[in-house]
């Protein structure tokens, strides 16, 4: 079969590779149909996170099931389904208590040397009763390719800033009466808040449109890249610009002097890590999904004076999957510019390259062509 | 009148200073009847925070209302009250929006160069109406000094671990049926959690008490002083002493390998924060009461690949007030042990001598004796 290869930082290869077979009763084979190429992997692509070489690249795919390991009993041959970026067991503690961020099948996600990927014609799928969701067949695919990781990532964390504020009323809510509890201690309305989205990159818009279609009112959004901020604000983010707008300004005119109440971090790296915690109100809360490989750029003591709330890492893209793709169902039309190129497997080397330039939104790879 | 001066490290004194009067309408004279040491004065008194001398100390006191501003309508001459640690002025937005902690009136407590505190015969209290608490008379005053910041706050530490889990169904608690809303994401229920608390000093055993008052069902108590660690073995808390056990073993062993589901640090200090995060488990919760003034002791790619949530800083002791003094009320008798000095104010160097040297639990001092 054909595969996208990672043969170092900037060098990507299609070649040929035996087609996978099941090696566990809990495997899985799915015939892709299309597989995304994620931000994520782009840390790899440039070098920065260090890697050995010539693995099956992608963690984002929808497909067909072809085969099925003995025991898996929840899925079809020739069902449509959509996979997760790292297996799920659902069976060890963290599964069955929500965290499927953490199950220890899922250390290696696809795409990685410890577990090859999707950008393929076939893949195997480990846990497949866990890791695999079925894909309604009304749903377009462009749309279903973000269900393996970013739309739920970005929904996981907008909800876990939503969460610290009293909701809005669902009555003010556009066909969205989901309501998500609010902490115990008594804490400001969410129809009130101001949040900031720091990266407008797919998963950012992700967070953006799901903090919107939540009550969020006023979520200003950060970038450097035009197109990203003008996707940004048609979903109902205020765009500022990286270099042209003083953004702590702004932020601290919009909010008497405060701060932000919530900063989503989107970014996944020190200088914006930093500017998220300097654009937070005290006491607000920042949710970060940046992947970030450095050192917490504040002190205990700035911690403790700010009454700091932060959550990091991975999201649990199971556990939230459900709750997201109604999400994505609800914004079909908002999300149909997200995904701007649809390129050949065998042009895969071009998509990471555009992608990583910032001259795509969004590649799909469409293997078997 | 009498009043307990900070004259440098380790040099406490009591000395004549004018009894305060009314500079604002908003303020209030107490007399005051009972006042505290509180663990978080030998930050100063040690020499850690560096500070200015000659103030009164004292940011925990009860007493009767003296004389009152012109503004202040919800109290009467000759009530009994007890004041929160530092200004609440009712009025910004952090004070209406539940985060008292964070009141700019507030940023200098009582005991401090910025405001005399309630060591002495009288005090002044500024925005009375706001940072006085009604004390019902049925209290015992060495249960309401508690009230001014140490059980407010070991409170507040609790329910912000507490927060992150699915309660305990409320029939399975003893005589007390609030439930605290756990966040939108399934998580693990309270009464199947493991639970730490770094540091059994006064907010510690607040803090202890707290929980298991709330359903959490097995909470390992770490310090290195015995009699501490008594005390938090009979609010049910399971006792491990630093330099006798060895601590991430057996929190090992009770939690699968996998660690704390959260952890309540209330020392202070970089070993302790850097333990509460060993300690605990992937996605686990990390609430922190200590003040800390050093570094972070965790890289944010630690932050990342644990999925840690952590919360820092002050309590807000007027938003919890009311449902902290609930619980007080309902275990008045595992709190009578928790004073044990009374002191008259003439003793108070004495008093923070004997608590410095973990000799003493908690001291109380009183005025005209």
């Amino acid at each position: 079969m054909e595969a996208v290869i990672f043969n170092g930082p900037f060098k990507i290869d299609v070649e040929r590779r035996p087609k996978p077979t099941l090696l566990e009763p809990t495997d899985a084979i799915v015939k892709v149909t299309v597989a995304g190429i994620c931000g994520s992997e782009l840390h790899m692509y440039r070098g920065h996170q260090k890697t050995a070489t010539g693995h099956i690249m992608g963690h984002e795919f929808v497909g067909y099931v072809e085969e099925l390991g003995s025991s898996v009993t929840n899925f079809k041959v020739g069902q449509k389904v959509v996979c997760t970026f790292s297996p799920v067991c659902l069976s060890c503690f963290f599964c069955k208590n929500g965290y499927t961020n953490r199950c220890p099948a899922g250390t290696a996600p696809f795409g990685t040397q410890g577990l090859a990927g999707g950008q393929a014609d076939y893949v195997r799928v480990p846990y497949a009763a866990g890791t695999l969701q079925p894909a309604p067949e009304t749903v377009p695919e462009e749309l279903l390719i973000m269900m393996s990781d970013i739309f739920p990532t970005g929904y996981y964390g907008a909800i876990r800033a939503i969460e610290y504020f009293v909701p809005t009323p669902s009555s003010e809510l556009n066909g969205d009466s989901e309501q998500h509890t609010a902490l115990s201690l008594k804490m400001q309305t969410l129809d009130k808040a101001i949040f900031v989205c720091l990266g407008c990159g797919p998963v950012g818009l992700c967070a953006i449109l799901t903090a919107r279609s939540k009550g969020v009112r006023t979520i200003y959004v950060v970038d450097s890249v035009d197109d990203r901020l003008e996707q940004a604000a048609k979903l109902g983010g205020i765009p500022l610009k990286l270099g042209r707008d003083d953004i702590p300004s702004i932020i601290k005119e919009a909010t008497g002097g405060r701060g932000a109440d919530a900063v989503i971090e989107v970014v996944g790296n020190t200088t914006a890590m930093r500017s998220a915690f300097d654009l937070l109100r005290p006491a607000g809360v920042l949710s970060s999904l940046g992947f970030h490989q450095g050192d917490l750029p504040f002190t205990a003591l700035e911690c403790y004076s700010k009454n700091l709330n932060i959550n990091l890492g991975r999201a649990p893209v199971r556990t939230v999957y459900d709750e997201a793709l109604e999400v994505v169902v609800a914004n079909k039309d908002k999300l149909s510019e997200m995904i701007t190129h649809r390129l050949p497997l065998s042009q895969a080397a071009h998509g990471y390259d555009i992608f990583e330039k910032q001259q795509a939104r969004k590649v799909i790879l469409i293997p078997g062509q």
